[in-house]
């Protein structure tokens, strides 16, 4: 696929080249400007919200389909997206790890089965993290549908573990989630991607893109 | 409620007997003979495929629900619970747990979504266990529905630990199950039994239970 | 071995009975009174302070052993059994589980060199415990000789699970401990009485016994 | 501390240049030359047994200690570093990850006193990895002096999980350690170089090093 990335030369853009190697970047934009060899199917923006219309400009001028992932994108910014997907497939989500996502959706369908059960929440991440929890323990709380005790460790580089644990009077079922890399957000951008390509245009989550379910519009 | 037990000397009829405490046993049914000190709303049977005509009769002449979770059952002893389910409600499973059933629904519905990532499970369990790996993880791997090479560890008093464990290059996702008590099994007998008493007639296995949904005859 | 309890229809007393099958019991005594078939060559009791001079009297009478594992022994308990251990062996402990002894004597081995390492506690209990942190949680962490963040979990029917994990920017090290039964103690019963048929008298700890190591008078 | 690298400019040696951020790099040498602004404390090899008369040479120049990392070194290298180790301190082993070293030392010192429990280890590694069982998992089955059946999973991008678990009839014991990123051998490797700038001249094991313990000449 030719591919485009706003906000290439950041840490996460720096990512995403390397997980898309087998792909073609024909546009780059960030600081130090625009850099064009071609005319990108998607383009990538998992940077600030500042830089938005840049990434929603060149989806409409190169009818591209468009992955964002930047976070702390305001309601204004999420309405141009969504005036975007009139035209484009457009996949947006605070969070692009596969795993998460699928432990979400587990927990959404199956927790309402294990209502007699005790349930907690561990997560443990590297000590420069500075809230607790962690907002994905909190999204895996609230996948539960219920109250869960939550205990933060905070140790070394740990890159983000989450467990799920809940126990009855006989057994104890475990739903655990680990990051072994930094690439974990790049590789569900790829995945996003793939997906972008194949879809109809209309405002996609990350949730339809794990389970390869196009919605009609 | 009242309830029966048939294999009631038993070891499992013994764990029946201290799960359901709080009810009111009326009825037993042993190699020492028969005991009945009133009707039985549903009747028990954890035994041996000889006894199931026992449980049948009582459960005719009671109008009880019928719990069998005995091993080893053939294809004319489920033929005649079918047939008894025309008149009853009927739950008849070869696993009780309720932990192992909600985790084989959980891969049946989310493994596909994981179509891209490696599979294995590892079971332990103590080590006068002889086969190897256990049904519950071979029950676990065709719930995924693809190979999963699979590691028995047989170890000391190990109850029985399951752990399916899924990874991509930037993630794992682990589901495990772990008994921590000989009571599993009677506590999900519980749970077939308060089923049962509201259910209608009708044949239901233990992931109906588990569900909460009734089968429309 | 003939072996005589103090306490024999306690709970404990009664797992004692059960780990010991192998043994003679020659003597028992509990509220119900005391029976005497022989003359046991060691006399355990697990049981409480104020069954303490039985336990005594016995050792004294018929020169056996003793093996003490009852909790909120005082300081004048601990004198006597001090005093009863110049004449036959003793082993006290307020913890008879062999696997948190040798945790404890690993984290006090080893914790030194792991001095820039971040370290957490995490341990799981049954809903029924009150405490929290557990004793044992409290033991692990002074084993550690600094303070360790420690976190609780309060889950169905947990046995007694424990973790100690150390991280630095590059490793994760878990050292982990699971009950899985409550003969855990009546064994570490069983390890002690074998030990102290074999020592001299004296004052021995569990950790001794664990270590097999006779302490000169 | 100033120090040089040997082997700067591939895989270990970007790690090394990385992880030494805070130090000066006053050495390099890789197939593209050598080049050097001062002289090194300590010269860094975790190349290839091929570079290890530069990495020698450059020690007798600079009176400089000696950290080898390298894998396949043989017989006459490991001479040729003891001879060096007479005028130098030089630390030399095939694994500088802290915590490997430590559960190899805490599985020395304590595996004996588990000798009634089953042993068993699971090892975790990436799809790409060739052999099984991995050299750590061999190295740890040794250090319990005794044969551990080893289970080798194979997935996803998984950088390195080694489990020992011990079981007997009540308990389990596990010791696990998790490599996090491929900066653990760096970090060792600047453990190791502190070490040796205040380390007599003499040969030293990555052990002693953990232990920061100094072996008499």
């Amino acid at each position: 696929m030719k591919y485009g990335i706003v906000g290439a030369s950041g840490r996460m853009g720096q990512e995403l080249l390397k997980v898309f190697a087998q792909h073609e970047c024909v546009y780059t934009a960030d600081v130090d400007g625009v850099r064009e060899s071609g005319a990108p199917q998607v383009v990538l923006d998992f940077s600030t919200p500042k830089a938005l219309p840049v990434t929603i400009g060149a989806c409409e001028r190169f009818k591209a389909a468009c992955v964002v992932g930047t976070t702390a994108l305001g309601e204004s910014d999420l309405a141009a997206l969504r005036d975007l997907a009139a035209r484009v497939p457009v996949v947006q989500s605070f969070n692009f790890s596969q795993g998460v996502t699928i432990l979400k959706m587990m927990l959404r369908s199956f927790a309402p089965l294990l209502a007699g059960w005790d349930a907690e929440i561990v997560e443990a991440h590297h000590n420069k993290k500075k809230d607790a929890p962690s907002g994905t323990a909190i999204l895996l709380g609230q996948a539960t549908g219920r109250e869960c005790p939550t205990h933060s460790l905070r140790l070394g580089g740990v890159p983000g573990d989450h467990t799920v644990v809940f126990a009855n009077d006989g057994e104890v079922l475990e739903l655990s989630h680990r990051a072994i890399s930094r690439s974990v957000f790049a590789l569900g951008a790829l995945r996003a991607a793939e997906f972008a390509l194949r879809a109809d245009k209309g405002f996609y989550t990350f949730e339809e893109v794990v389970e390869c379910r196009k919605r009609p519009e």
